[in-house]
């Protein structure tokens, strides 16, 4: 099955590259690393306005006028946008965006499943942490049931004991779900680590074994990101991992 | 710290017992139960009218009917109640709901924690199944900083590796999160567990190691139950878990 | 089932209380707790020679030497003793000793299990860090399987993403374990939780489910442990985790 | 750092791919597919005399038999041998072992590791199922104290919630060992995902990120297997896998 992602194909072949900040975080910020992924080979632009925080006293996000910079990125470069949707309540500013995201803390938000199956918009539906592959797919199928099915499936890594990393990428999770569903899946290295020295073997990783695209942190100064700074890729780094995976992605 | 839970206090030795279906099924059934649960022992009724299901083919609550028939029983036992929130656009229909529960599924639902701290009504927090006892006091520090202080927070057991048990019950999250802060701590042994004959010394257990009250799913039909019947004990067993956990309570 | 350990009986009601430091360090250190343990309430002293540890540049235990201040506590208090064995050729040393312990590491030593069958010695299986129950029960199947039946069952808490605890202690095992099996289960707080201020609160909760039997660390100084320390309770603490203990198993 | 595995280079660029049945299970059976991963690509033959399995009732392996038919296809065939030692008692069995493994359950039984440090055979550290990386390094440290630095560390997978995969595969180890330690790291796509469909996708995504080889159980009759058919590969399929692997690591 190929979804359409504000114009891409995902799906069957078609592998979307997905790059931007955690963070849309100021007007020149995300126009500049809009400028900087397109040129590096992204097929679309990430950017989260609305941001789910463990805790009250993080950056909770630029809310409404980070949504604004993002769309405003989105006619610069003509790149179509993702970015997280966090209540079903500002479901209206979503419409120029291109794919709305469903984050790990909301896979199992029914109600906000329910609303998006409501409508046509292509959905991004992260797994969630501590969430078994079944259990992702019935969350699709709030979506489906709806009659919504512009669905891409991302695994993002889940919760285990070890420590070295943030989370644990479930890369077989790719194959499996293939095995499951028609949906495409495409794979988030970045929450996935929380390194940004493993962003580029794991992104290569998901090329190898089947995925059908790549979400893909990048920030023009990592160290000063208000957000999640330690798994962003520079968007040097971004172009390179870009050519690699496309190397990794004719060979197989 | 006391927390007020429609009247009755839960916390500082003061231990509540709570005791219902997992699901309102019909006014007849939850009048029913209300009853017996009330004659057992119980502190406070529970019941779900919306129910978060892990797939849209589930039974998936009564909604505003099981809302209705939820409060009839208060009305005729004048036991307080407590049931489950899914989504910030319901919280009209919670007016005279004593306590409003937050499941597992939606602790890290963060628009609808802020939106709870806006209000004054008691909040019953429980732990996600793949959440840290840091991430749950983070989770309650949202509602925290609304200004809304009337949180009990539930252990109901995290996700595993162990298939015997629908979860594994972290019972030292109680004396844990008492030595982290003062809000007081309740057990679930019911999706702790998952088994009904595993209520009983989990509940014992709880009460051993200084848990602030329990919730208990009650059924009087636990086969014919529309959801979790294979955790629901039989009004009879709860009458006789609710004397054994009152020996313990004495003798720690 | 009831098994005998050094005269002391487990299982069927017989609840028993192992008391003593996680290594044996000195003939001094050794003799003085097994005194202080016989006085707080111990029916057995516990105390290790030959330790596993995760790095080999700590303390790896005192080894013969330890066995043998081990065996003079045993002679002078008349306190049955139970300590680990970490190799089949160690075997000859354990004459004199009444249990012998199968650690977490070493539930799948498969070739270790199937020596200890064929002894007649009293066998304490703990479960390990990443095993099911039934792991366990076939663990336990490799001693029956030589035809010895002495086997006492320990929970020790398993390995999860929480981390404000060393391991998760399942005391859901318990109950489980009972279902399962007629062998006795007995628990351990103190490797379960890590930290001795939640020793407490879990014996109590694990005598009020069901267990067969505790097992205690206790040092005189925890502070100088050589390992173990912070999960350690003084004496005085044990005494009163005893008298505590047998309040809640005359409740339930 | 390269390590020497009878006679084959693993490590800095060296690839190793390891191909063999789960069991020896006969001499013609071992013969066959030795001659046939040899066609295949393979540098290495694999094949379990000495099995570790949960059950005593399960098949225990061929032991000294088996370990005979093995060194008999090495001598045919001219490929090198790994077969997995289950206690220190078996080593002298070892002398003509090219590389001896250490399975996920024995990564701490420290008296084997000790002893193996004493050698200088070339040993295969499988990571243990629910072990960090840095308790699979201090563990390798235990080998390394002894002065023995021929050392290939394995990841297999890890246990965790997930249910659709024998264990989870962690891949992300490959990049983070690398980063830890001068050892080469392996990946066994089969343990590492329990089903033979996703063991192409797993190698290719393992070859991707950075290992420097694999081990693939092949058998020629997967159903008929006397142990782990579902994730064993026919050795046509293996040949393929092989192809693929050196074409997405001439790619990266």
């Amino acid at each position: 099955m190929i979804v359409n992602a504000g114009g891409v194909k995902c799906g069957q072949g078609n592998f979307i590259i997905i790059g931007g900040p955690c963070s849309v975080e100021s007007e020149t910020q995300i126009a500049d690393i809009a400028e900087k992924v397109k040129a590096g080979g992204a097929d679309m632009l990430r950017g989260g306005a609305f941001k789910p925080r463990t805790s009250p006293y993080d950056f909770q996000g630029k809310k409404e006028e980070g949504m604004e910079w993002l769309l405003e990125a989105k006619k610069k470069t003509g790149l179509p946008v993702v970015t997280e949707i966090t209540g079903v309540e500002h479901l209206p500013l979503y419409d120029d965006v291109d794919v709305i995201q469903v984050g790990a803390r909301n896979m199992q938000n029914f109600e906000l499943l329910t609303e998006l199956g409501n409508t046509r918009k292509t959905i991004l539906l992260k797994r969630g942490m501590a969430n078994t592959l079944r259990e992702l797919l019935s969350s699709a199928e709030y979506i489906l049931a709806g009659g919504n099915d512009n669905i891409i499936l991302c695994e993002r890594g889940i919760r285990t004991f070890e420590t070295e990393t943030r989370n644990t990428l479930d890369l077989a999770a790719v194959p499996v779900l293939k095995h499951m569903t028609e949906l495409p899946v495409i794979v988030d290295p970045s929450h996935g680590t929380g390194h940004s020295y493993l962003v580029e073997p794991m992104a290569l990783a998901a090329a190898a074994c089947g995925a059908d695209g790549l979400m893909i942190e990048v920030h023009s100064d990592p160290a000063r990101a208000l957000s999640d700074g330690q798994q962003a890729v520079t968007p040097d780094k971004f172009t390179e991992i870009v050519a690699k995976v496309r190397r990794v992605r004719a060979a197989v």
